[in-house]
């Protein structure tokens, strides 16, 4: 578990972003780590509107502990992106977190972003990381602001404020979605004293530039459920009006079934 | 309940096949409902593989019953795939069926290949199929048989049998996978007096010649699942590679979160 834990963290300081793709269920999670991915995320998003949930709203406590279990027991690493924590009460997200990391999870998102579309006091955030990390000290937290992603006005300044706030209480890493201007993350890495963390966005900047802004983290967010939600629709389209062409890459009936058994059972 | 039951019956004599598109989680289903299909089934290699399961071998009962509660509460007429009924007592299968039914199933696909890859005795799935007609009368029964699917040897008077067989247990539908040969299926919906199901096959016969054919309903099986997970894996490969291009019909955060709210709760 302690080596696992190590092995996450170093992926942050290798002088190339870790791109971690995000999975939903084992299907997603099981084909993204035989695709060679060493670390896998979840997205929320993903989790949520597979179970009929709406997002970022406490909702998926019960679906994202099941999904960890399942996923755990995959060949790559997981980081479990845990919205807010599910409760205000830093104990609690301290013992549900435990729980993920109990079942294998190395690291986790919180974010302090609030079902009502606005920002948690950094306060209350702060209280729960320095929980996390005093009942799971190895654990990796990744402190999410959801400054830009919410649009607050001036963005920078808060931004800044809540990452020193965060890296006070033991948050390992900063999450700062939304944010996309090469200029803007330049200044975040260069003022922020950790790996920071950045969401991948269709059109902005590829994996080279985000490096060379100082970039240790790319996440791809819902962009991969979108992508598969997409491909789906798309697929039952194309039957429809008799354009159907097989995808590249479309996995065999047995390859799909070979991906459960891949995960060592 | 009764009206829906006749509604999905209808669809299968409107001298055009009905598609059906096999969903596996909540936001296939939704998105597939949104994009005007009237009906939708379910993909048992899906739901098993989602949950980290192996298809085929009775595994996901209580996947199936928790998906179809989600399922049926979306804005669209609903078939579920379960496999052989989970258990080989005619009684449980009547019992399982009911309840999925109560929910607001209108339909079931219940097939005769067994785990170990061989097909049932034919007598073992017509008391199925007639322990489940007199527990829910209304309901489609579509009875699959896997004599192609799991390559017996000369599967045309087999399967004829088989369909006399389900037909006179009171099946509503016969479903022939693998059977993709235009002259093959006009064999069989000559000479089987029940609505007949095909299923889609990449490079085969497209919708319009599967009409000629007099094919009553075409099902895109695993088909829409392998190409949402080919999806999903080649975006992150193209992050990795630098080389992605959003496909079209990407959803927007948003549009996917819609999904849930469009179901009517």
């Amino acid at each position: 578990m302690i080596d696992r834990r190590a092995a996450f963290r170093a992926l942050h300081h290798t002088g190339r972003p870790l791109l971690l793709p995000n999975a939903w269920d084992h299907a997603s999670a099981a084909a993204l780590a035989a695709r060679g991915h060493p670390a896998i995320g979840t997205t929320s998003l993903g989790v949520a509107s597979a179970a009929g949930r709406p997002d970022g709203v406490a909702a998926t406590g019960a679906e994202t502990l099941a999904l960890t279990r399942r996923l755990a027991r995959l060949p790559v690493l997981l980081t479990v992106d845990v919205e807010a924590g599910f409760t205000d009460d830093p104990g609690a997200v301290a013992g549900y977190v435990a729980e993920l990391a109990g079942l294998g999870a190395v690291g986790i998102n919180l974010e302090d972003g609030r079902a009502n579309g606005t920002l948690a006091d950094p306060e209350c955030t702060a209280d729960k990381i320095a929980a996390v990390k005093a009942a799971v000290p190895g654990l990796f937290v990744n402190a999410r602001t959801d400054t830009w992603w919410l649009g607050v006005a001036d963005p920078l300044p808060q931004t800044l404020a809540r990452a020193r706030a965060y890296r006070a209480a033991g948050a390992d890493g900063i999450f700062v979605p939304g944010a996309v201007d090469l200029a803007t993350l330049r200044v975040l890495t260069e003022r922020i004293d950790a790996p920071l963390n950045a969401l991948y966005q269709p059109g902005g900047p590829g994996l080279d530039e985000l490096s060379r802004a100082g970039v240790a983290r790319v996440s791809t967010g819902s962009l991969l459920f979108r992508a598969a939600l997409a491909a789906a629709v798309a697929t039952a389209d194309a039957v429809r009006a008799a354009g159907f062409t097989a995808p590249r890459g479309l996995p065999s009936y047995a390859e799909v079934q070979g991906l459960v058994s891949a995960d060592g059972d």
